[in-house]
């Protein structure tokens, strides 16, 4: 028996513990949550069903049937003569999003967290999903395939073909007015609004982010233009700035506010609208997250509503497909083509082929789509494990606030922890970092003194495992620290 | 037969036209020469012995020994029951340099020149050379072995095994000081230009540009800094300039100036960095070509005499394996890391894993080294039969200079030509546009008055063939417009 799998049924599948339906159902059950939320991996192999059913002390035709059904729903495969495998390929049209409503029991810890060496704070998605054989496989076939004038491909706008699939998925999926030839390709939002502020901003206009926002995107705010301001965020997302200032640059996250999540009702995306129009500024949507909905209807982007004269729209593929892989696109109003295209030739020329040519294919070949909605219920599931876990060890400490979208949630100190003046959201951040979470102190995220306390938890890219593990010694560190 | 060889050895391989050697030698020497020049590209098949002997009316023993001789040098393969084909993957040691001395005999138009849509004007490699199939393959490896991790590498330097592997050739081969933790990865030069200017320039600083010089730097200099001044090239290369103010920064091109082709002696090195140290100024080295040297031995880098305090040392990849590929580097003096690499991070984060992940493992296995020394010699030969057919159908306007590196050849009008007062180098150069060859007026380089008259031409990626048409056609062109 491989040593993952005892481990994990010892720990993980003690069947018997559900109360609802039969033995096989549940251990139905339990196994397709494992692979959902990754704590059996794929091509993981299973015990053969006769020394599982002696460990689990059912009848052998229990795990026959459990494993027989999750063969046909697509989460196992069999393979002659070597017995049955986590399947390498989960067929998305198989995976139930109610999937993660059993989670496994709590137990010791099992794997040390090793996560907090090469991993930015927040933000990552289920890593463990992409399919790297596939993209090696693609990018490979994409080279076989192309003539030698592939090796002088020189588009300054990027690589056509990938600004045509993009622009088939934005005014299919997000609602965006957008043609192939508005689409600039970019490393990402970085480079993006760098390209915007140095192209079409003068010394004396203005930046204007939101407040708490995006550490990255302040960082190059800063080293574009003179001016930056912030605008808060309410309860209904970014407000729309006082200044009666013209020819600013507003950058604002609609679908899915970084950090605190809210998704900005139809109304407010009107109003600022009509503050760009009667300011005549530019706004920058920063769809960073957009592809992970959970819950509900996306609602339509300020680029679709504003009709474009107005709304520069910006997507990234990192979040979606993987962080090393530096690809993203504006959308440009067409007059704004000229003069951020002209600036792109002088500081960058146009974009390697490398990477826009192996995702070309992984998108227009329908892998793209296909890996979202995968991760969209793999993500779903490990939110709900992870609060699941989260509030039964730290409850006490802090309140969770569940969100319908995004890679992160947000943690509040409870009243009790507030009043024991134990640390605050930085000494808070870097014992659960310590222990192996994706933890960013919340406060970080403001620009001004009335910074609120709590911790910006990435949840996406963790096992059910880890999870249970280092939230229960995160447990344990704050009674230590704070004795309640 | 192939049509493509059927026409060639009709026009190219009339034996018996050579006065020198035996039938035998003959055929091999013209056979190797088109193969070298790329008139038969790699994978061609040949003709059967018999039927290439009736066809140039030698006995068949004659082809056989030519055609065995070559197979023994590695020009040729055999494929069991498939016939004899040119090698895929020609071993540079069997090359050799001298192979171009039987250059094929002109004759009429053969295919028509279909260059000018998507090359840039000049300075390409041999691009039909590149291993295009090993390239898949090395991705594709890569990707297969490496781990999750690599979905996540974020070092805003760049990938440090790329670097190490960079560090390494230019320590041996250019005489560079570098260390892997000195080298930053960028898209290009022009990436380097504006990161260097944007965190080390103030705004009364001036960035100093050679005169002639490349366009594209020009336009990125503007860009970047608010003052650009020139500093003119003599016969030693770019002069020491003249200002007396501080904090400049001087981009040149030492070992083959750009559009001139001079290497810059170490007297005039030496007093550029005695220039640099007295102003407190840097220099960017521009080592955009230096691969390509055809004769003599490169001399030591500004960086490498300098000790490094003073010069950046710059370089691309994308002449020397693809453009489309967009991969560069800078080396950096110790103490400009941290602010070029703050830079670097505000406005572009990192460098995306796909194209440094294939190259590092290009370089690393050794294809980095043996593409370079088998397009050194393709280029060299190429050089040969461009000045042979240049020479022949157009000295009467045109005198073109040898040189002995780069991927450029400077043609000035004959006296003659300047006094007929036929158009200007604009007009030529759109005249050799037009019947396929790569050719930009050198007075587009100058930024003054004084701007001197001629053709700047891309000969390393042209055959025999297109060589021999299109200057045929340019020829009957110039004579139809200056009547001479």
């Amino acid at each position: 028996m491989e040593p993952i799998f005892e481990k994990l049924i010892t720990t993980t599948f003690a069947v018997g513990t559900e109360t609802t339906g039969t033995l096989q159902q549940q251990l139905h059950a339990r196994l397709r949550t494992a692979i959902l939320c990754g704590d059996l991996p794929a091509a993981t192999r299973l015990p053969s069903s006769r020394a599982f059913a002696v460990q689990q002390a059912v009848s052998r035709n229990t795990v026959l049937a459990a494993y027989e059904q999750l063969v046909a729903e697509g989460y196992l495969e069999t393979r002659r003569g070597a017995g049955t495998f986590v399947s390498r390929d989960l067929p998305d049209s198989f995976i139930q999003s109610n999937a993660a409503q059993l989670p496994p029991q709590p137990s010791s810890p099992m794997r040390p967290p090793q996560k907090q060496a090469s991993h930015p704070p927040t933000g990552l998605p289920a890593v463990d999903a992409f399919p790297l054989d596939l993209w090696a496989r693609l990018s490979s076939t994409a080279w076989r395939h192309a003539s030698k004038d592939i090796l002088l491909y020189r588009d300054p706008m990027g690589y056509k073909p990938l600004r045509r699939a993009i622009a088939t998925y934005l005014t299919a999926a997000r609602s965006v007015r957008a043609h192939a030839d508005q689409i600039l390709i970019v490393s990402g939002l970085q480079q993006g609004l760098t390209l915007i502020a140095d192209s079409l901003m003068n010394a004396r206009d203005t930046i204007i982010l939101e407040n708490p926002g995006y550490g990255g995107l302040l960082r190059t705010a800063r080293a574009a233009a003179p001016q930056v301001a912030f605008t808060p965020v309410d309860q209904l997302g970014a407000c729309v700035p006082e200044t009666t200032q013209k020819n600013n640059l507003l950058v604002v996250s609609p679908s899915h506010q970084y950090p605190l999540g809210i998704t900005m009702p139809t109304a407010r995306r009107l109003a600022l609208i009509q503050w760009a129009k009667a300011t005549n500024s530019l706004i920058l949507e920063d769809d960073y997250d957009s592809e992970f909905r959970y819950r509900g209807r996306p609602l339509n982007s300020l680029q679709g509503i504003a009709g474009g004269d107005h709304v520069i729209y910006g997507g990234s593929f990192s979040k979606v497909t993987f962080l090393a892989l530096r690809l993203g696109y504006l959308v440009l109003p067409e007059h704004l083509i000229e003069p951020v295209l002209k600036r792109r030739e002088a500081t960058d020329s146009f974009p390697s082929i490398m990477a826009q040519l192996a995702l070309a294919k992984f998108i227009s070949d329908g892998h793209f789509a296909r890996h979202i909605r995968r991760l969209r219920k793999i993500h779903a599931a490990r939110q709900q494990i992870y609060i699941q876990y989260f509030n039964r060890h730290l409850s006490r400490y802090f309140t969770l606030e569940a969100s319908p979208a995004g890679l992160d949630l947000v943690a509040r100190p409870t009243l009790e922890l507030q009043q024991s003046g134990t640390g605050g959201d930085n000494i808070w951040a870097k014992a659960a970092h310590n222990v192996g979470l994706s933890a960013l102190p919340l406060s970080a995220t403001y620009r001004s003194q009335a910074a609120q306390q709590g911790l910006l938890l990435g949840f996406a890219n963790f096992t059910a495992n880890e999870v249970r593990t280092a939230t229960h010694k995160l447990a344990q560190i704050m009674l230590s620290e704070s004795g309640f």
